[in-house]
Order: structure tokens, then sequence, then C-alpha cells
């Protein structure tokens, strides 16, 4: 082995016996990983740490070096808080940074902390704390969003808006029944976090490179020190899973969706001609030529953040279609995906639960747009069954021929005379315009999960009871 | 209302008392979609079924009504069985199709099955009882495939592998412990399943187009009817949500994703310098114009399959990006990427059963590549940290030389004398060679979850005990 | 070889020598694409004459066998067209069932055909056949799109609407320069679909299985006879190449991601808050339970299939991620996603289509809105540079402030009094009323591609040169 | 407006006039882009040079605030490239940026700067220039990957490696012949890549926010001075289109994946029972536990990297679907997206061609393999056609019955006796021995584009006409 070039050499501390030269530069910026897997510097101490009591403890390394290995991890964890740290592209990953440094800072016994594992099963449990620690925290978010939907519900039990499906008006629903629905969008997304993290919770480390090791190492021993449910069962499925990766990814995913759904409901609600909304001065921003601009860009970077986190689960998906068993260095490639989905899935439910918070309601534009459409003319087609006892489908269409009379006449179906009804259905009496009424229309709408108020009220208390802190 | 263009104004016949003239062309085919959901056929009678006993529960329909109408639907369903029923495009979909045909065979009670219930509810259940069927399904289908797993890896147990990392021989492990890899992923994979089914059986019935209803209902009847576990809390999330679905796919997606890299190994394995397995014939293909050609068709195609697969979870989540409350007719567009997900994955599913059942292993060259690329060099170092007490770093090292020597030399690790390894580490003496062996190697590996047959042995007895029937 | 299950046996009849039994059912439904590439049927019958037409040219079989054989294609071309083809599962694909028709018909010769040709080459000759068509046939169908926008546009020179940024009201347009824009990106997805077609017009024809063949053939004659500019370079990338896939995916997914704006602004458009446009009869749809509903399904649906367009090009992407040369069964997939999309597009754009040219416009509308949001804002900051020759910076920040004037007294720009501009900027005179009608700032931007009608006018001819057919 | 809060008023000095309070921190980390398009930094001033010049040319600004204006960009661009630019988040974008310098460098003259402009041409306009630049660049990398394909097939125009189709053992090649495929993939890449250049070399500068301008501005001369063929011909679609990013990042995306198949292609070679290929040092990495790796794992890398491209594809689809016009702040999102996928293709475009370059072949393993498989029976069945004068599917029949009696005895096509042979067919002579050595069959696929050593010279030569410097 040639000494000539010792900075090439350098990055190959840790695997370079069989090596006469080093990477090209190219393969080094391909390669090198510690550009962005700093992101695991704590769970790697954590593992570490775990790893050298339990080797400490069945007797495979001595309690002085397990000490001085301790003590060495607790120095580097607090150069790195500190920013004192020199993270370097040589040393290649987290993995190989921290290890060399505590070489320094503890000579031999740093050696012998890597017996009995292998970076293969110390990234899969690095990544797997990490994702375990974001799940907790986006949890967290997602209950903040809710608190917030749920303080503006409560604020708008009453609120008359028109409900549409095609965008049409369709039934006079509350605004806050509407909003109660991103609730339950959101306790789904709840769900699946706490799904995906009690099935990741299983512990890689011990699985070695791929086999086990031939160390009399206690598994059970690390996994509970790492809070982990259990160790995983199959070495060579521990270090080539990253299925929690791609299902944490999909459960972001998944909620990135929902609020992309109300990034797009704010940014009609907040067009001119609905008006619904206002946008709070520190959620809206200007143009630099038009001065009259106030564009609600926070919701759609919301509504185009779908976007890249939708591309960060392709990614992932990708990368593992058709990978043969069991660790390739295709799996370096999963970590910027999860860090670029869980940073701007987090930006944006921070974002949108303050634009929830601060938001501004138009009652009165709602409460016009609720009043056209024709939009009670379910009720009345609901009233001849109900009264008249006519079947849903004839009336349907007898109510159907009065809204076609009603728009030819420029109307709405409530400013039809009672004539002009009973010239297509002569059995129509006067009761029929109470009927008519979007306040009576919503509050009649008493079925369980309806849009009443009393029920809506109902779904509020439930939501307030289980999120109160 | 003119009659001239009869068969034009004919679809509309739900819903067409405001429309002078039926859609054009071009119209109904976007929009007719009965060519894909006469799939939901038994689903959509077994929600009417419910509704309608609820309805005549509640008084809002007469026992007569009621019994007419379920007479009706019992003909209808056998119709559809003998496959005597006329799905007519020109009734747009499965649910129309269902209630014109009613209206033929029980006349006008027929008219009163839509009371208090939409299309936009009506579908939402369809489905989710379409899917919850289908994750029985799959989800017994997996388990086969798991058992079909550990029939051959009960065959394997000590038959020697290398395992690899990057594909290059790493670390002799046995064939049993592969293949148990892969049960545990298909473990991950119903695991997923069981969640999605947990969190989607609520039933959206009752939730009408989007606000409930004025008539007296009650949804907790329904809902148990359909062995669902509750009714839906908020009627507009119930109508729009498509969560469901989405994660449905996603669950196939991971699942065919799993298939497609064991799909990618036996086609490795099968290529000729390989040779470690022979695929029956019944899972061979050949080739029009190479006559010695044994292809491994099915698992390329199974390879391939998780493309389409992973398209269908695009599609969904696409069409749900930035889409507005509540139901929009983009959601007409959920189906076929489900029906085509279950249909492929299933087939792969199948297939990939089956090739592994009928799969034949040649031991031997197996053997032969375990014996080489110096797969016990860990060891080698292992024994330099456990026996000389050098650090692993050190022993990492100086085995290296020795596998450059052995490069060089143009032999395996084991072949090199004693006096070479010893001009490296003085300190090595015979019981090296023991070390060198691939089978003692492989015994050694007795860490819980690791390659040792001893522990691959405990693993395959706890998942028979799991999945014997 | 044991003849005991013939109809096991029968499959394959094209490559069974060496096998002993048949593929198994599941191999069978997962194998067989005779369900889907009989699309390709008439392209298999064209490449097949051109093949053989140079066989014979060549002397490679007999002019006698060459008359037989095309005699045998005649007739079973004239049966594919009559509907009288029996398409069977055991002849797996369409290569085969066409080939062992030939053989019923016409005997021995039929098995010269094959003669210095694979079914890869074949398939990938008839795969290209196939997309060529559709190309011409989607380019026909997008400039008649062009003429659909350029018809409403055409009306519409003078109409004014809001232009929106962020959907908020920005500044005047009118509705042609609007419309316009699309015809501009229909422009490129034209481009886009030319291109794909120059690239991929290099025939594959007689690559044979990957590698060439050692009959005396001519490329260059049957290359020429199917129209292609010339033969493809190399033989294994002729196989295995399915970039024109692809690229052909990929133009329509752009195009279809097009007509999904579009999709939304009619949506948003048509929403009563809005009311611009009034979809026809012919594409609105109604609703089962609310009977005055006007859906605009198909705008909806339109939006929604590019998400299934989408999904098809991540199949074929995902189904070429890593996959080594040359022919491999995954290849099979890509036949789906292609047609999938060409049909779907096809829908959406012939409804998209007819959609443009049968809407209604509410010019009042639309002038209302673009009256509103102080939507000459612009205007005036431009007129206090041009006029009192004021940095554009500052100026923008003076009409800021004029702008939150007139929202303080919740009125328009230009229902601020003369005396209340000059308190913030004295200089300010009665001239500014003019600045602030719409319709003077509308005519008012000239720039070339301006929306000044008289800068539309002169795109509008731009094009109208270009589509007049 | 209220002072107090100076620093969160400071980020709206370009649109703060109606704004009474600045924006959240959620909304400001969600909102800024200057993190990431400081890269258009350089493009933005050449924009704001061609802008500037035009604008006095027509008398719109002054000779005199030209000539500042000019000097403090050329200053800015000094500052940015020595690295002494401060980038504040504060000042949201990188067109704000600048111009907030330019003010504090020229004082007013910079507030005329922005004349008769928006940011949303000039992002466009800058977007276009980054563009328009890297694929410059990115087609000079295809060269050069093309030129070291070739320098590695003029060296292996005689190696014989077994041609697979299924990576089953198909037909001999010469591995010249197998590294020309991937010339053609590279040379279709670089023609996308330079239709994609053409399409969008258009200048949206002058557009405005979206509707153009009133003042009398010259877009052609602003196009050509920016090197652009022309101006763009609608103003709302030059804001709002970003085709040409979508379009360019699939292009990037089918390269992409070629290399991905490439990358497959290095790993099984490299592999041990192949041992094709020997991969240099210098592209190779080692195990921190297993000293015996030699791990490609750069080929691994760039096999993966196909994942995050299709990943970036993918969110500028999802955020393009169902836009309305024209800008919206989604479009932001467009950058970060293409920004990877060029500084990940060109990752591993360099390393790919870098490791072609140094990468070893081993003959002889690749002779072994092409000897195995009876990888000539094509060459006897087409024998028996073109000798025997036997239709080709009956000629295959009998060569596949000649490959299961070889395979019964266990040894390959050519080491049958000429007796056993002739028990199948009598007609059969030692001619038969001749045709079966690979050697004589790669000869004698002489058909244009086949593996025949003298028709790959012809290609080589062609490829080597084309890119020679």
């Amino acid at each position: 082995m040639t000494e000539e070039n010792n900075n090439k050499i350098a990055p190959n501390a840790m695997w370079g016996g069989r090596f006469a030269r080093g990477p090209a530069d190219a393969m080094n910026k391909l390669n090198a990983s510690i550009g962005f897997d700093q992101k695991l510097a704590f769970e790697d101490i954590q593992g570490s740490r775990a790893h050298c009591a339990m080797l400490a403890q069945q007797g495979i390394i001595t309690n002085d070096d397990r000490d001085e290995i301790l003590k060495g991890l607790e120095d580097i964890e607090r150069e790195i808080k500190a920013g004192d740290f020199n993270f370097r592209e040589d040393r290649e990953d987290i993995h190989m940074n921290i290890e060399a440094r505590l070489a320094e800072l503890v000579g031999d016994a740093a050696g012998r902390l890597h017996t009995a594992r292998s970076r293969n099963d110390q990234v899969a449990t690095d990544l797997r704390l990490w994702v375990r620690g974001r799940i907790d925290e986006l949890d967290a978010g997602l209950a903040d969003y809710q608190r917030a939907l749920i303080g503006l519900a409560a604020e708008n039990v009453d609120t008359l808006i028109a409900g549409t499906t095609h965008l049409q008006a369709a039934q006079p629903v509350t605004f806050a029944h509407h909003l109660l629905a991103y609730v339950e969008m959101a306790g789904r997304d709840r769900g699946r976090l706490a799904d995906c993290r009690a099935r990741m919770n299983e512990c890689p480390l011990g699985a070695g490179a791929l086999a086990g090791t031939s160390f009399p190492i206690d598994r059970d021993m690390t996994a509970k020190a790492l809070s982990f449910d259990a160790p995983m069962r199959n070495s060579m499925d521990a270090v080539s899973d990253r299925d929690f990766a791609v299902e944490f990814v999909f459960a972001i995913t998944m909620a990135a969706t929902h609020l992309s759904r109300m990034g797009e409901e704010i940014v009609i609600w907040a067009s001119q001609p609905y008006g619904y909304v206002w946008l709070d001065d520190a959620y809206s921003t200007g143009s630099s030529i038009m001065p009259q601009k106030r564009n609600p860009d926070g919701a759609e970077l919301i509504r185009a953040k779908v976007g890249r986190i939708t591309g960060d689960l392709i990614t992932l998906l990708t990368i593992l279609k058709g990978l043969p068993m069991t660790y390739g260095k295709d799996l370096q490639e999963d970590k910027e995906a999860v860090f670029d989905a869980v940073e701007h899935f987090g930006l944006s439910l921070a974002a949108m639960t303050g634009m929830i918070e601060t938001m501004g309601v138009n009652g009165s534009k709602m409460a016009t747009a609720a009043n056209s459409g024709h939009i009670t003319a379910t009720d009345l087609a609901d009233w001849l069954v109900r009264v008249l006892d006519i079947p849903f489908r004839t009336a349907h269409e007898i109510t159907g021929t009065l809204v076609a009379m009603a728009d030819k006449n420029n109307c709405e179906l409530s400013q039809l005379s009672l004539a002009a009804m009973q010239a297509v259905e002569a059995r129509i009496d006067d009761r029929i315009f109470d009927v008519l009424s979007p306040a009576n229309a919503l509050n009649s709408r008493t079925s369980y999960g309806g849009t009443a108020p009393s029920e809506v009220a109902k779904q509020l208390a439930h939501w307030k009871g289980i999120l109160k802190r």
C-alpha cells in the first residue's frame, strides 16, 4: 500500500485494508452521506451507548473500555450540540465520523465499540429511532391542527355555508360541520402514524452485517435500552428492511394530501367572487408589481407541498423495486427522502395551523351563497315524499321541473309563487316555504353525523374531549 | 321536456327533471362507470338490503314496500349470478342499473328505496364493503405465500448459501434464513392490511348527499347489519373520504414491492452463472426462436407488476390532490385503480406462491458460491478480536491485508498457508482454519435472529405456530 | 414428451420442445397477453407482410410460400375485422394467435414466416407502428381542441374577465386572451408528439431475438415498407428499447395536465359565486338526490384523468428501472399502460373539445368580477411612474396605501375621491379615473403578447392561419 | 401602519404598502425561497441587464439610470462570485435580494429597474436561462459518457459474452455490441434534451404580472439579448408555463433510467458467480465489518438515483395538476425539484463515466458463460431451416428435443454425439459442430445492426465520427 496520497487513503480508515487506492472524486461525491446523515448524530450516539453497555455486561469488552467509550460519546454529543463537531466528508458517513472522533478522544477502546455490529444494523437502528421521534412530534402537530380547526368550528356552529358537491351548491351546511370533516381526516392521519410506530418499534441492532454474530450479545438488553418492544427476528430482514420508512412517508403523504384539499378550499374561499375568508396579514403576501394584492401564498404552497412529498414516496418505492437482499448501497438514498417529507410536511402543518387560527370568516358572504343555487331543492323533494307520500323518484322529477321553471324566471326556487308550484303538483301548499328556508333545512338534518347544529355540537364535544391537554 | 330523443333522455331517468337534452356521446363515454363499477353489484345489493330494512323499521317505508324491494333485490342478485342481468351503459352506473331494474320488477316501491340516501353515501359504502372483502382474501393469500416459503425453508435449514450485501459474497447463511426474511416482510404486509381494515370499518351510509338527512333513520342499525363497527361521525367526510382506498392500495404496493424483490432474486438465481434454482416447467416459458430457453417469465412479470400497482397508487394520490369538499366526480376514478391493484397483486401472489412451492434448489451450486469471495473474512477478524484481544478496527485491517494477499495469489483466504498468515500477524495459529470454514462460520452465528441453523429452527417454529390452519 | 395432458401442451406449440409439462393456471393467467395485445393485431399483420415480402425477395423463402402466407394474412385480417377471429388465451399472445391461425389456413408455409425474426423484434415493431398511428390521431384531436378554443376566443375578444394570479383579481384581461394561453399549451403538446414520432420512427424488425440473424435479410426494405425512416442500428437496443413508449406517455401526461388545469378552471367558473360559464346540457349531469344539480362532471373527470395517466407513466418508468438487457418479460407490462393512457386521454380530449364548443359565457358575471379587487391598482402605480416620474417601488407603496384606504372604506380604488388620493400623493389629478377603468387598463396593455384586444386579435390570426384545414 | 415591529415589516419592502403586519414565522419559513433560488443569481442579473438596456433604449428610463443600474449589477455579480453577498431570508427571494442590494448600491435608479416587469415574468426568464445552461452541460456529459462506452467497446469488439434475454443465456454477442446499445440510449437522451431546448427557447420577459404592460417595451430586443429565439406569444402562458421544466426533468428521468439499467448490470456482473468485471479501487468501497468486501456502491447508488429523479418528476406533475391560471405560488415549488434532478443526475453521470473508463473486464469469465446454456441452439435450428429446408417451427421443435436430451445428459448441446443427434433428425451431419461454436455463431450474425464483429465495427465507426471533438 502506497502512502503517497494520504488524504485519499484516509476515508477508507474503516475498510481500507484491501484497497490500494482511494475513491475518485466523482465517486466520493456520489458516495458520501455525511452531508445529510449527520441528522442522525444523536440517534447514532444513543445506539452506541446501548450497544456499549451491553458489550460490557456480556463481558465482550471490559468495564474500563465501556467507561472510556461512554465518556467519549458524551464529549462528542456535547461538541455536536455546541456546533463544534467537524463533520468530515472524507469520513463518509455519520457512523465513521463519530467513531473516528471517538478514536481521537479515547484511543484503542474506540476500536472495540464496533465489535459485534456493522454499519448495516447501526444505520437501520439510527433511522428507526429518528423516525420514531418524528412520529411523536408530527402527532403532536396534528393534534394542534385539530385544535385549531375545533377552535374555529366552535365559533361557527351556526354559520351557514353552501355545502357543495362538484363545487355546486348542494345543501346548506354549517361551517363548523365542514371544518370537522378535516378533523376526522387528521384523526385518521394520526391513526396511521400510530400504527406505523407500533409496527416499526423493533430493534435491528445485533443483526450485524446480515447474519447475526458469534459474539454472545444480548439483543433484548439493547432493544429495551432503546425503548424498542423487541429485537427483530431475522437478521437479514433487519438490515434490508425499509418498510417503516416507506410506510411513514406514506402516512405523511396522505396527511399532506388532506392539507392540500384544505389549501385548495382556502384559495377558492379567498378569491373575490367567494370572499368567504380573509387571511391574516401574517399569512398573506403581496405582489412586487400589483399593489392591491393579498395573496394566499401559504395555502398555495401547502397545496403544492404534497407534490414533493408524493415525490419522496415514489423515490422510496422506486429504490426498493426489485432490490435483491440484503443491504445494498441503494438504501443510502432512503434518508433524504424521509428527511424532506418530514421537513416540508412539518412546515405545512405549522403554517396551516396558524392560518386557521387567524383566519377571518365573512359569514354574510357565506350566507349569500347558501341562499343561491336552489340549495333546498332536496328538502322540497323530501317534503313531497314525507307529506304527500310521493315515491322519491317522482318527487325528484317534480322538483327538477320546478327548478327549471325558477331558472327560466331567473329566480330562486323559494321565490316561485305557490300557484306556479301547484301548476306542477297541485297538492303543494304553503308549508313549502318553510321547507325552502336554508336555515330550516339545516336544522332538519338531525341524523347521526348530519349537519344540524345540534348534531355538530355533539361531534364538537366528542373531539374536544379527545383533544384536551 | 321533449320526448323526441328517447334514448338520449333515458340515461337521465334518475336526475333528468331539469334537463332539456341528454349528454353528448363523448360525455357519455367519459361519464359512464357501469363498465367497471358492476364489480360492486353484490355490495350494492347488500347495502340496499340493509338500508331497506332500516327504512321499514323506522317507519319511513311500509313493511309491504320493504318486502317487495327485498324480493326484487333477490331476483336481481340471481340474475347477476346467472349472467342474465343486462348492464346498460345508458343507466350510467351500478346504482342506477340496479334501481332501474328494481323498478321494472317491483314498480313504485323501488322509487322509495332511495329515500334518505344518495349515490354519494351509497358508493362509499359499496366500495368499503368491497375493499373489506378483498383485504380478507389477500390476507389469506399472503398466509399461503408464507406457508410456501416456510415449506421450502424447512427443507433448507442446513443449505448453505452465500449471504450477500451489495450482491457481493458477505457471510455464509442458510437458504432457510434467507427465505424467512421474506416471511417477515409478508407478516408486516398482513399487519398493514389489518390496520387498514380496522380503520376503514365505519359506515358512511346515511350521510346522504353530504349533509345527513331529515328522515328519522337509524345509522347504527345499518352499520351493524353490514358488519361495520360504527357509523361515520361526519356526513361530509363520509362521502368525500377515500383514504381507505389509498391506504389499501399502498399496503398492496408495499407487498408488491416485496414480491418484486423476490422476483429479482429468482431471475438472478436462475441465470446460468448462478444456477441456484430451477423453476418448474409449470412456471417456465420458452422462446419462439431460441429452442433452449427456459425463461423465468413469471418472476419477471411479478417484478414488473409493482410498476402498475405503484402507478395505481399515484393515480389515487393525484386524484385527491387539491380536491375541494365534498364529493366530486373525480372520485369516480378511484375504482379502476383499486380494482387493478387488487387483480394484479392477486395474480402475482398466486403465481409466486406456486413458483416457490415447485422450485428446485441446486444446493451444490449454492455451496460453491458460499465457498468463494473470502466469505469468512469477518470470522477471521472476529477471531483476532476474541482470541488475540486485538481491537476490531485493527483486526479488520489485518484481515484486509490477508484478503489482498489471497487475491494476489488468486486463491481463497482459507487456502493461504499458515506461514503466510503469520507473516502478517504472528500470533495466528492453526485454529484459524476451523474459523475459515463456511459451515463453522454459519454455526457460530447464534445470536438471536442470527443464521445459525439452531436459531433459524426457532424462527421456523415460531412461524409454523402462527400459520397452522 | 408425454401427450397425456394435451390441452396443457397446446399453449407451448411455439416453444414447447424441451418442456415436459405446460404452465400452471396461475402462471397462464399472469403470462397471457392476448387479452390486451390483440389491440396490435393489424400492426402485427402489417409487420408480417413486410417481413414475408422481404424474405421472398432475398430468396429466403419461395415466392409460392410468400403468396400463400400473404393470402392467409389477408384472410386473418378479414376475420378480425368481421369479429370472427377466435383469440385464444392458450396461444398466449397476438403473434402466436396469428401464426397458429395462419398454420391452420396455409399449412407448412406458415412455419417459414418466423424465419429470421423473433417475437422480440416483432412486438417492438408492432408497438411502434401502433404508437405512431395514435400520435397522428391525437395530434388531430389536439388540433380540433385548439380550433374549439379559438372559436370561443373569437367570440370573446372584448369580453372582460378578471385576470388572476393566486386566484386573486390581478389585472383585467380578455377571456380570449385567457383561452389563447391554452392554445399555446396545446401547441407545445403537439410539438412533443411530433418530436417523439420523429425519434421513434426507426424499425427494429430484423434484430431477431437480440443479436441479429445469419439469414441474408434486407432491413432497409422492411423499414421502408413500414414507412420507417431507417432500421435501428443496434439489435440489442432494438429489442429492449421502450423509450418511445415512455416518451409518448409522458407527452400525453403533459397534455392531460393541461386539460386538468382547464378542467379545474371550468369547475370554479361554473360554481355559483363565479357563474362565469354555463355548461351545455350535453356536458352536464344531475344528481340522484338533489334535483337542482347541474354538475360539471365532465370537467371533473378530465381533471381526474391526469391521475391515471400519470399513473401509467410511473408504471412504465418503474418497470424499466434497473432492468438488465435485453428483452425481459417485464416489458410485456408496457402495453396496457400505453393503451390506457391513449384511451383515457382521447376520451378527455374529445369531451373537453365538445365542452368548449358548447359552453355558454356569462359576460356580465365576468365583468362584475373584473371590476372588483382593485384590479387596476397596477395601472395606478404605472401612471405614477410614467406621468409623475416616481420610481416604481415608491409608486407601488403609494398605491398600496390607497388600496388600504379603499378597503377601510369598503369601496373599490376607483371609488375613492380625488381629495382622498391627493392626501397621499398631492400630484395625482383627475386623469387618474381614466386609468382606473378596467376597460382602459385592458386596452393599454399593447406590449407584444399582451392582453389588449388589438394584440389578442393578432395572435388569434396567427393561430387561425396555422389551424385552417 | 405601525413601525413597532420593524424587522417584521422589512421583508415586505417590495409589496408592503397595504399590509399592517409582517408574516408569521411559520409563514416566513414556508414562503422564503432564497435558500434555494439563489442558484438563479447570475441568470437573474443577466435578465436584469437585458431588461435595463431595453428600458433605456425605449426611453422608459434614462441612460444615466441605465448606467447606474448596470454598474450596480456588476458589483453585485462580483460580490456573489466572491462569496461576499449576504443572501437574506427576510428579502424572500433572489429577485428581491438583488433589487434591495441594488437600491443600497445605486439608490433611486434601482427602483426604476422593475418598471414594466414583474417577478412572475422575471422568475420564468431566470429559470429558462438556468435550464438552458444545464441542458448544454448535461449534453456534454452524456457525450463524455458515450465516449467512455465507445472506448471500452473498442477494446472489446471480439470479446464474447452471453447475450441474454430474461437474464438467460440466449445467443452469443460481443461485449462491444452490448455496450453500443447504451450508446444508442444516450444518443436518444441527447435528442430529447435538444428538443426540449429548442421548444423552451422563447422569452417570457415583458409578460409582466400576467397581462403584458402599457409601457412601450421591445420584447424582441430582450429576447435577442438573452439568446432566445423569440418572445413568447401569450403573456398569461408566459408566466404560468412550466412545461419546459417538466419536460427537462422527464428527459433526465429517462436518461437516469438508462443509467439504472447499466448500474444493475454492473452489480450483477461484479457478483462472484459472474465475475465479468472488476471495478477499479476508485469506484469500489469496503465494509466496516467484512474485510474482504469490494462493493460496487457507485453502481448501486446510480441505480437508486433514478428513484429520487422520478420523484422529482412526480413532484412537478403533481404541483401542476389542476392548477388554475396564471401564476400561483405553487409554482415556487418547481425549482428544488429541477435543481435536485440536475444535481443527482450529474453526479450519477460523472461517476458512471469514470466507472466505465476504469472498469476491468474478465474475458475468460465472460467466455465461460458464453459457452453454457446451449447458447447456440438457435443456430442449430436455423441450420435445419437453411440446409435441410425444414420449416422453422419444426426445426425449433427438433432443437428443443435435442436440448432436453443434453440436459438429461448434463452436457451442453455441442457435446452431444452426432449419433445422438441423428436419432432425432437423421439428416444432421457433422457440419453441425461448426454451427454450435459460439464464435462461429457470433460471426454469422451479419445482418445490419447484428452482433458480428464486422457489423459492430461499422457502428463503432459511426459513433466515433459523431463523437470526435
